[in-house]
C-alpha cells in the first residue's frame, strides 16, 4: 500500500493561510512531517486559488522539493497548473497527475501531459454524465477511460483508478458500491492500481478517523493499493500494514514487523486494572 | 454485531488470582464494566481450575449474576462445569454454551445440554482429526456438525459457528482461510450466526489491539455477527458499528449515530498544528 499525503491542500484553512502569507516554513514542515510519517508521495493542491493557481502551484512545488525527497502528486482542476507543477518536478522521480476523468474536455487536456511527462495518473471515475451512483456506473466509466489511456500508450501499471468515494452519511450503500466497483474493475483490468480519497467516506459524520481506518481496511481486502490520506493520522499506516498481512499479502508478516520497529503502532493499554 | 465479553477467564492472571482469593468484588466490577462497555453476553470461564472447576463455575456465575443483567456464555472444557453453570443461569435469558465441537465425545456430552437448557451454542470447527488448517477443512467439519445440531432440533438461529482463528504469526493465510470459511459456510447455511475468538489472531505478535480491530472489520464484511472480544478495548464496539455501516448493514447509519451518542467513539485529534 502506497500513501499519497493529502495535507498540502488550500482547501484546509491553515494551509490556505500559509500560502497567502508565503509561509514557506509551515509548508516545508508539513511536507517533511508527511514524509516521516510514511508517505510515498506528497500531494500538492492549490485548487482554491483561482486566478493565481499556476503561480501558487509553482511556489508550493518549489517549497516542498527543497526539503522533501519524495515524488509529488500534482493535483489541480486546472491543466495549466498541472503542467507547471510537472515541469518543476524532479524528473528522476515519476510524479502522479491528479487527475484525469472520463469527461471529454478533461481527457483532451490531460492525456498529452501524461505521455509528455511519463507520469502516473489517477483516473477518477466520473464523466460528462456526472458522478457515479452505483458500482455499475463506475464499471461503465472505467470501460471507457482505461482503454482510452491504454490506447494512448499509458502502461497499465501507471494507471491508478479512483472509484470516487461519497460520504457514508449520504446513503448506506456508499461503502458497498466502492468495494464492488474495485472488485469488478480489478477483474477486468488486473494490472491497474486502485486509490481512494479516504477522508471522503467520513465527511459530515462525527466519527472521522475510525471510519477512515475501517473503510481503508475493507478496501484493501478488495485490492486497494494506493490511498490519498491524512498520513499524519498516527495509526493509518499501521492499519494498512495489518490489513495487508491479514489479507495474505505480507509473507511471514515481514512488512508488518518492520513497520512495528519503525513505530507505526502506538502503545496498547492494559484494561484489567479496574 | 453482538459481543461476548471475554474477560472473566482464569487464564488471565489477574482473574485467576481473584478466583483463588474469593475476590468477589473484582469479578463483579469486571462483569459490570463489560456490561457498560456494550457487551451482550458475559463469558464465564474457569477452565484452568481442573479439580475444582464445577465449584468455581458455580461461584463465578453467582457473582456475575448478582450485579449483571446480561445473559451468560458458559465456557468450559468440562461438560459438568457447563451443566452447573447452565443450571444457575436466569432462565428468562437464553444462555450460550461455549462450546460444542465435531469431536464425537464432546458432541455426545454437549448436545443433550443444548436441548435441555434451550441454549444457543458456539459450534467450534474442529473434530477428531484436530484443528482445521484451511477453509476447506472448516467447511468439511461444518458439514458434519451443523446438520447434526439441526437434526437434534437446535434451531439454526441458535447455532453460532466459530471457524477457529489461529494467530497470523503462525502463517500468512491465517486471515484469508477464516474469511473464506465464513463466506462459504454462510452460503450453505444462511441462518446460522458466526463468531470468532478475536484475540487469537494477534496472539504472539506485538501489535494486538489494532490487529484485532482490522480482523474484526474484515470478518464483518464476510458476515460475522458475534465476537468473543475484549469489550473493554474502548474502540472495539465503535469499529464494529462503523464496519456494519460501511458494509451496508445499518440503514441511514442510525446505529452508528446512536453509538456515537453513547460514547463508543473516543475523541479525534487535529493533526495540522505543526
Amino acid at each position: 500500500m502506497k500513501f499519497i499525503g493529502e495535507s498540502i491542500n488550500t482547501s484546509i484553512k491553515r494551509v490556505r493561510e500559509a500560502v497567502e502569507q508565503g509561509d514557506a516554513d509551515y509548508i516545508k514542515r508539513l511536507a517533511l512531517a508527511q514524509q516521516e510519517a510514511g508517505a510515498s508521495y506528497i500531494d500538492v493542491n492549490c485548487g482554491t486559488r483561482i486566478g493565481d493557481e499556476v503561480e501558487k502551484m509553482d511556489w508550493l512545488v518549489k517549497q516542498v522539493q527543497e526539503v522533501c525527497t519524495l515524488p509529488l502528486a500534482i493535483d489541480s482542476p486546472s491543466p495549466a497548473a498541472i503542467e507547471r507543477g510537472l515541469s518543476l518536478t524532479n524528473n528522476k522521480k515519476q510524479p502522479i497527475i491528479n487527475s484525469i476523468t472520463g469527461e471529454k474536455e478533461r481527457m483532451a487536456a490531460i492525456l498529452p501531459l501524461i505521455t509528455r511527462y511519463k507520469a502516473k495518473v489517477i483516473a477518477l471515475l466520473l464523466d460528462d454524465q456526472g458522478m457515479p451512483s452505483s458500482a455499475e456506473d463506475r464499471v461503465r466509466i472505467a470501460d471507457n477511460l482505461i482503454p482510452a489511456l491504454l490506447d494512448a500508450g499509458v502502461p497499465a501499471e501507471d494507471i491508478i483508478v479512483d472509484p470516487i468515494v461519497r460520504p457514508i452519511g449520504t446513503g448506506d450503500t456508499a461503502g458497498v458500491e466502492v468495494f464492488e466497483a474495485i472488485g469488478a474493475i480489478k477483474e477486468r483490468y488486473p494490472n491497474v492500481h486502485f486509490s481512494i480519497g479516504l477522508s471522503n467516506i467520513s465527511h459530515g459524520i462525527p466519527v472521522d478517523e475510525m471510519t477512515n481506518h475501517a473503510f481503508m481496511i475493507m478496501c484493501i481486502m478488495e485490492g486497494l493499493d494506493f490511498g490519498i490520506v491524512n498520513i499524519l493520522d498516527e495509526k493509518i499506516k499501521g492499519y494498512a500494514l495489518i490489513a495487508e498481512a491479514l489479507a495474505g499479502k505480507d509473507r511471514f508478516c515481514a512488512k508488518l514487523l518492520k513497520g512495528y520497529r519503525k513505530g507505526y503502532f502506538p502503545e496498547t493499554q492494559n484494561y484489567l486494572d479496574l
